[in-house]
């Protein structure tokens, strides 16, 4: 069987472990009918949210596609509406089985903490197979029949190939921008004004039913960190497989015979790491200490161990020999450089784990240092998280940094887009430990408003603090990768710039001013576009607050308990504020790079235009790594100072260290949730845009 | 008289006007008994801090005196002194008015507003004056002796005076980092400590006698934003006069008879701009308004106004005709376009103020906004606050970036390092309008110890809110310089590089991911470096709180009035904790490139080595404008935010709003007074190491 062929079956493979998945948990009992009332008012909001949010994106997404094919043809509108569908595909299911699996997760927790773990992990581990899945299903399938049925060439003059792949790439991004912002928006709104309305001003506790915005902040959990996630590293895995292939064809001879066997080698890594993480979930049990972090490590390190002689075979059987030797621009590379890169990736995707894991863990020094400040109020809290959110982004960059060093000096340019591809092809484990966290939060919620059990609760909470850190490590993970990811983007674009414009000197050097200028201007993106998020946040938190006030004025039989609050009415209150406010920071990064180039070009000329363009690009990553970093980082340390006072520490629940710890979690929200992780796409975004702009200003 | 003369006597000039004004400070009323004693306490304490703080830096200048001596010889060594000793002795003088100074703005301030803004602002003028008199003296007086007396040539083979130069820099410098860290761990952790257990724990107002930490609070004021602002201006002065000496003497032939006029041309400029400095200090009153911002802007505006044709007359003099051309590099520039260059740093420096103005007065939308997010609680102030702060980065980026595209349009990088020029220049304007805040920090803390009448509390609280809007101009516009000293100083390093390393073929390109590497390296170490800064904060203020605590507990009498808390006791706790906190941070920056470029030689060689300390230098600019820009902009926006809370908006003082608001102060506290001001020094440094780095390994 031929690779592409391979990797094809593999995707299929991830997708029917999804549907058995997915038939075990919808089988699973999902409580009485208090909690099922519940559940489906979460599934209703939940699906209002993303009808509109789709159909918005729509509009956006079929302007963009008759411009595609206006400026670079069908073949590139066709595979960025691919993307763009199966983008919004992977989020719309995981969040479709995310509303299942919570109320079943809080019935199974009434089994106990077993039970829970497993139902949740399961419904993630469906999410995680179906983005790795669908993800590689679009590529192959996509590059399967542009070199297959309809007979385009790799390399040389034929560039269909390169443009569909970086246009399908492209669909991919923009919907997961709007996706992880739009779901960010609202989770974090109708989280933020949910606490302050209930918590601060009435009261009552987190997820009481009476509170009008608890069904929204429950759809919250399912829209941003279930769909908008998936989304998320849909486009991550998208945009890294493609561009290795992309960079493959730019810098590979046409006429090697390894061209066509290199290019789809990302592609079988894909595929059986597939096989590896399916393994890999299956590891994730409970050992004699019920430590649910280190189950979740477990089936990790199953997965990441089992990938070793995985790659190793996959590189084997793709090029036919593990020494197969291939001129790679100037520079000789074997297979088994490639496999020494991902096997870097492996280990920088594991490193980062790690680190992530010690900034946010309760076990460590730095959320420890958050709570034990909490003790002097609000402002030491605060100060303590900032600091830490600052600090939290050394360690990753330096692991970047020598991931960049060394992938480089064994295989150039490609053997960085190799360690990434390796770090994107364990995302079906990576999303699975991740997905897991909202069912939990959510299961949490029902059992506390059908008033089950407090050991129920009890057992989400365990399993919900652990989704804290998990939610993390993804974040961590993807801008880690984006990190490698925008390098190797940076090369197909200068590339690109010397195959269309062969005779243009453009001087990328850091002596050229406009290189500066394109790395500042690059630098500010990731800025303006935190503050457009954290101010969206404020801004529809603050209708959420007036809402509730609203609707517990109105009606006061809310509170004494005997009526209902208008849930509805909230949900789709966050669903607008949600949706009109993701429209203009989305729009930031794929109108940006356009404008730069454009206004340089004037001033300056077309060759110092595509400089400024090109610094700009890595603008966005020196700039927006840090600001990721620190935020994911940061976020999640406040929120588990938060959960490590409850657990009785400096005070517990009620004291006024918890109280400043609330007020840290708070802030942490936004910054976890809505401004860092659209970060990711945001960068793939403006490195795309710039990519097509090339190919759109050569083609016009 | 020769252009060098003219400047020495230009700043003899602003030394003999410091030295008038403080008779005249020190001549006005001190006020009665209880308001002496009070001072001499503030005195005491202040001295004790920066003697114990120079002895801590003069061990650590003697090592590197010493290592200079042997590196680069003595030149360099006593270059470095100087600019050692005089950064120090800015500061300390400063330091000095401010202490005396504070007692009798509270004593004019019973007169009425006018005679205490009268008082504390000549005495910021002395602090203003003296800076840029004794930065202007230390360049003029050195670089005279050497060209003069010492008969060394510019340029060409005798690198002696540019290498004195670096030197000269490289001591303010260090100096500055020092006093800028040290001071502001002092003044945030004597402040946030201090409000933590006064306030909050006690119940007692802020500047209550009884309460132990208030005399190292006011004490805070003046080793923080007087001495320690005061070194960090000299720096600036000196760094970007004597970069735009230095990049002249490498770039304009040594054979030119422009050269030497060209040399002394920046201290001309520096000089005239003393004299239109001075004429806008007396400018400053108010109108019938009373609008106190109002004034000080007259007195800006004068100055900037003026220094239009003082700076035209200063080139044609100094190149006897401002069509005289010269030969910079390949590039002719001519004599006006040095004239157009300066007016367009003016004309940055009057935006950068008014952009700072806006997102940190009380009046516009950013201050407003958080206002009106501290009703809905902690949360909501913090998270709009900080969405400010990421804000506030767009507007002075687009600005330097304009800056930056125009002065080289006009005049290559000489332009650039004009236009820094002419924004340094006004200095002495700019520091006076700043170093009035402290004293009238200080002044509103005497009257309120002292029992003054409530109308002195008020007219010094007046004063001090437009101190937070002029603390931040100062910081936004000392961080805005040093985005375009930081071209210079690269374009010096690589020029340097060439000359050292003649047959060495180092590529800068974007394209080499040595450079991404130091990109990524560099921007790391502001936030680092900010995170240390927080945390050092964070743990000396707790510090405090458990000595107050101790107090209280030990003395009952304190609280009830009866007897004096031990105000020493917590001085000398702040002192220890301050100099053993701001080692480490400081010496970040000094050692960081040198580490970079011994561990990237390792691995890939000598010339990717000076790419990525290249790149690390443009890294820090690019990671640490954006952290300076949002930390100094954001944290003024936090407390004058709680400034309009108290002025009777959103229920005033004691209402929830007011908590929420008082907390955002003390985030923002860290932020604009200790991490974000830190990074301008720090940023010269690591590039003035990386210059000193050079020099040493190509003489090694």
């Amino acid at each position: 069987m031929d690779t592409v062929t391979i990797a094809i079956v593999l995707g299929l493979l991830a997708v029917i472990y999804g549907l058995l998945t997915s038939r075990q948990v919808l089988g699973a009992p999902a409580g009485n009918a208090r909690m099922l009332e519940i559940a489906a008012a979460i599934q209703e909001g939940a699906q209002a949210y993303l009808k509109r949010q789709y159909t918005t994106i729509a509009v956006v997404g079929i302007v963009v596609a008759l411009i595609l094919n206006l400026t670079l043809g069908t073949v590139s509108a066709v595979g960025f509406i691919i993307g763009a569908i199966l983008s919004g595909l992977a989020g719309f299911i995981g969040m479709n089985i995310s509303v299942r699996a919570n109320v079943r997760t809080a019935a199974a927790a009434q089994e106990g903490l077993q039970s829970g773990l497993t139902l949740a992990f399961r419904s993630g581990a469906i999410t995680g197979m179906l983005v790795a899945g669908l993800a590689l299903l679009a590529i192959a399938v996509f590059y399967g029949y542009l070199t297959g049925l309809a007979g385009h060439g790799v390399g040389g003059a034929d560039r269909t190939v390169i443009e569909g792949l970086t246009a399908l790439a492209f669909g991919a991004s923009l919907i997961s921008i709007f996706a992880r912002l739009g779901g960010g928006i609202f989770t974090k709104a109708a989280d933020v004004g949910a606490d302050l309305v209930g918590k601060v001003e009435a009261g009552i506790p987190e997820d009481d039913p009476r509170n009008p915005a608890v069904i929204a902040d429950n759809v919250g959990d399912n829209v941003g960190d279930c769909a908008g996630m998936a989304a998320d590293l849909f486009e991550t895995y998208v945009v890294t497989l493609g561009i290795t292939m992309v960079l493959t064809a730019m810098l590979v001879s046409a006429t090697d015979p390894l061209l066509m066997p290199l290019m789809s080698l990302p592609l079988l890594i894909g595929g059986v790491c597939i096989v590896t993480s399916i393994i890999g979930t299956y590891c994730v049990r409970l050992g004699a200490s019920n430590n649910i972090m280190g189950a979740m490590y477990k089936g990790f390190l199953v997965t990441a161990v089992l990938s070793v002689p995985a790659i190793w075979l996959a590189i084997g059987h793709a090029l036919g020999d593990i020494n197969a030797e291939v001129m790679v621009g100037a520079r000789e590379v074997h297979g088994f450089d490639l496999f020494h890169c991902a096997l870097l990736g492996l280990v920088v995707t594991g490193l980062i784990i790690w680190i992530t894991e010690y900034y946010t863990g309760t076990g460590y020094r730095p959320v420890r240092s958050i709570a034990k400040a909490s003790e002097t109020g609000h402002g030491t809290n605060v100060i303590q998280g900032l600091a830490v959110s600052l600090e939290a982004t050394a360690l990753p960059t330096l692991v970047i940094v020598a991931g960049i060093v060394i992938a480089f000096q064994i295989a150039g340019l490609l053997g960085i887009a190799y360690a990434a591809t390796a770090m994107l092809a364990l995302a079906g484990m990576v999303v699975a430990l991740d997905a897991y966290g909202p069912v939990t939060d959510n299961a949490g919620g029902i059992a506390e408003m059908a008033g089950l059990d407090d050991t129920v609760r009890e057992r989400t909470d365990a399993l919900d603090a652990v989704g804290n850190t998990t939610k993390a490590v993804t974040k961590g993970y993807a801008i880690g990768s984006a990190g490698l990811a925008a390098l190797v983007l940076f090369g197909a674009y200068t590339t690109d710039l010397r195959t269309f414009f062969p005779g243009l000197d453009v001087d990328f050097s850091l002596e050229n001013p406009y290189v500066i200028v394109g790395l500042l201007l690059g630098a500010l993106l990731p800025y303006l576009f935190g503050a457009m998020g954290m101010t969206a946040v404020g801004r529809a938190a603050g209708d959420v607050v007036i809402d509730v006030r609203d609707q517990f004025a109105s009606n006061k039989g809310i509170m004494e308990g005997t009526s209902k609050p208008d849930y509805a009415r909230t949900v789709d209150l966050v669903t607008k504020a949600a949706i009109r406010e993701m429209i203009v920071p989305s729009l930031l990064p794929v109108l940006t790079p356009i404008a730069v180039y454009f206004a340089i070009m004037l001033v300056a000329g077309r060759a110092n235009g595509f400089a400024a363009l090109g610094a700009l690009l890595l603008g966005v990553i020196v700039g927006g790594l840090f600001l990721a970093l620190s935020m994911t980082s940061g976020g999640g340390a406040w929120d588990n100072a938060k959960k490590f006072i409850e657990d009785g520490n400096h005070g517990g629940k009620g004291s006024e260290a918890h109280k400043a710890a609330v007020t840290g979690d708070t802030v942490g929200d936004p910054y976890k949730d809505t401004a860092g992780p659209a970060v990711n796409p945001m960068i793939k975004i403006t490195n795309i845009v710039a990519l097509l702009l090339l190919a759109a200003l050569a083609a016009g």
